[in-house]
């Protein structure tokens, strides 16, 4: 019964024996894909029970030597001859950015074809368009390696976790940013300094500011969150702030205080409401995640049910991102040649329907754990002072650490606070930043996330 | 086109609303579905786009309150109205044993009822035979809550990291034993005193036979195995060790020498063998799986495209396992809601019939670095003579240490060795053992995995 259901075209009665594949972008990721797809085309053909073909790669450099074998006319400058080819069953769009990729996703969508795609900034930011055209089409869209590179995290969170409230889920999602974290608190070094080397190593790119501005991680945190909660693609609400105001000085602090620092993107649930932030967070030194270094990532899923998961693995790379895309690519093959109809793209699309409505929390009213450090004015009554604007905010002080003297100057003063909520936090930081008598600078501000 | 497709019953011509489940066993992972089936049932309709329904509940006690609210004539006495009902789609086979769990699992598959189970080890002992079955009945067998509890590690492995050549799996997979291993090392208390504990606590059954004496273990290795490698269900050929020869002062000369005891099941492949172990194993301190404690499960997935992975949750409990076996429910009801054949239940029975054979590594041939705790006299050429019969067995010694001062009686001498060959090691070690000039005892050993 199966046997016979398998494979048949509808439209023309014929015996479809494989899938076949066309790329857009034969950049890193795309080189990933097309080797994996190469030299693993029998072990996949064994697992799945039958071929995956790689048919076409569009580039506009299709000179490069990738050193992959490929069959001859495989290669093209046409990026039609993959998004119009009547033999592709599948398109991979590995272009990046939101110009080119867009407009050729869009025509391979209304052409037929079923998607895959690393592009976490096109879906977080045309999500909507996207998912929409391909519901209107009949054509899956696969995101695996959009977020968390080769981590099945898309795959754990919308099917193994498919049972449970989601109560937060929060990760390093940003391979470059913690790449940097980990120099700065392994050799105490300044930001500026380990980025420069980090992009001679090839780790950050030349316009670094995606990575460590915090966009790519909130990209990444509209996709999760859309999943997690149900809600539309959200990625202009997410709070974001990058790790480029982190100076070894609070590095150490943190870590005095049994912290680590780490650029987050956090979601939480609570009350009928989502945040939705990223930003630097100090996170006890002994959680699992903490222990996240270099250019690694993983992500925490917190449901319900099941309490604590996490998923580790490279976030980023030709090959641990290839090995996304070409699971997706397997899991729309299998669909494609079983006859099953398209999975909705994304948990968001069916809950706008049906599931309850949840909302999003304003900046404002997102409560935190939080660490200051003020230029303080080595002088009496200076955190009598700050202490006093922090009590009239609702601020209450965990712990302080004051050291070194410099009369007449400044000195750090750090203050760890109890839970707060950030309006509260604004306004007060405002206040005591605009007191002459008391502090130097402007406050430096970051999040602590842990237990109280 | 799609919505034409779904729904519709083939023999019938009845368009189907909701599939329906029936639970084999009430007990704790029964009671955890149950409760999830019932408390989430809107949240999984808005996630699937369609209801499931729990129809049935077979266990002999329906007495006893669970505190689910179930609908009049759920609950029933009679397995038959279970397996042989013709309103179920679904049986969950939540028994577990290999008595009444197998004979009426293998019924129902006859009745062409779709499985899920919890049951490792009738799985990793009897599936050949249910696999075959199921393939034969086209019925689909969800096993996602064998292995990992709450951790979607089998979809990860199976589908997740499908373009994947994995080259190992390890991780901690007995909650029990970690429990305990980790009392130990955290407190340097006995075996047996922390086994008392935990069985007081219900972490541990009243015959903890299962868990730590490394069969458990090995049932899920076999399995992960399977899915790994694309080879059949091997838990006979698993060298099996369990934790309860572990003593305090093993864990702390393993502290030592920066290292910590966890029990691992281990499968490798190298050479086109793949070797299957599982035994209380020292780690580096700073490997992530090394600061999983507690009842917490992990399994380090390496994929030669991904590198490492990691996955981590909880390996146990009601609703951790249930929500894995709701995810299991909700994937094969996704497939008959849309038409779909089944999907093969193991890699390993598709890879058997197309994907290179991979032989099994004898243990014999099994190569580790090893670490010795000799009860050596004290007195002269005593480390000469042991360290001449390692030597001649082609083992060499990466560290010694030897501490306190017996005259005439035993001290221990501990020995961490490079890699070697455990025939060599067996063969060394039953030399030295039977040196009455040399030792007292039976010298311990626990093989040490990371980097030479």
């Amino acid at each position: 019964m199966a046997k016979e259901k398998e494979n048949k075209n509808k439209k023309t009665g014929q015996i479809k024996k494989t899938v076949n594949v066309g790329i857009l972008g034969f950049g890193t990721v795309g080189s990933g894909t097309a080797r994996i797809l190469v030299e693993n085309k029998d072990l996949l053909s064994a697992r799945l029970g039958f071929p995956v073909t790689l048919k076409k790669i569009a580039d506009l450099d299709i000179k490069k030597d990738r050193g992959i074998a490929l069959g001859k006319d495989v290669l093209t400058t046409d990026a039609r001859q993959v998004t119009d080819n009547p033999d592709i069953d599948i398109v991979v769009e590995l272009i990046g950015g939101l110009g080119v990729a867009r407009q050729l996703m869009m025509r391979a969508i209304k052409n037929g074809k079923h998607i895959v795609t690393a592009n976490k900034a096109l879906l977080a930011e045309h999500g909507q368009e996207i998912f929409g055209a391909a519901k209107k089409c009949g054509v899956n869209v696969g995101f695996e390696a959009s977020v968390g590179g080769g981590i099945p995290i898309i795959k754990a969170l919308g099917e193994g976790l498919i049972a449970n409230r989601i109560n937060y889920v929060y990760g390093i999602v940003n391979g470059t940013s913690n790449y940097i974290l980990t120099k700065m608190t392994n050799e105490g070094v300044e930001f500026s300094k380990v980025l420069k080397e980090a992009q001679e190593l090839g780790y950050a790119e030349a316009d670094p500011t995606l990575d460590v501005g915090g966009a790519d991680s909130a990209h990444k945190l509209a996709i999760l969150a859309s999943l997690a909660f149900g809600i539309p693609l959200s990625y202009e609400s997410v709070y974001t702030e990058g790790i480029t105001g982190i100076t070894p000085l609070d590095i150490s602090f943190a870590s005095e205080l049994g912290f680590k620092i780490k650029l987050l993107a956090i979601a939480k649930a609570a009350d009928g409401q989502v945040e939705l932030r990223v930003h630097p967070t100090m996170l006890p030194k002994d959680y699992l995640i903490s222990k996240v270094d270099g250019v690694m990532n993983a992500i925490y899923v917190n449901g319900q049910e099941t309490g604590d998961t996490l998923y580790y693995g490279r976030g980023a790379g030709d090959m641990p991102t290839g090995s996304a895309v070409v699971s997706d690519i397997a899991g729309i093959a299998q669909r494609i040649m079983s006859g099953a109809p398209p999975k909705s793209g994304l948990g968001a699309i069916k809950m706008k329907k049906s599931g309850p409505p949840m909302g999003l929390r304003r900046m404002d009213e997102v409560e935190s754990m939080y660490y200051f450090r003020f230029s303080a004015l080595d002088r009496p009554m200076v955190l009598s002072k700050i202490s006093g604007v922090l009590g009239e905010n609702n601020i209450s002080i965990a712990s302080v650490i004051q050291k070194g003297r410099k009369e007449g100057g400044a000195v750090p003063l750090v203050i760890l606070t109890h839970k707060a909520m950030e309006r509260n936090v604004r306004k007060a930081l405002k206040k005591i930043d605009s007191l002459r008598a008391v502090v130097t600078g402007k406050t430096c501000l970051i999040r602590v996330e842990g237990e109280e």
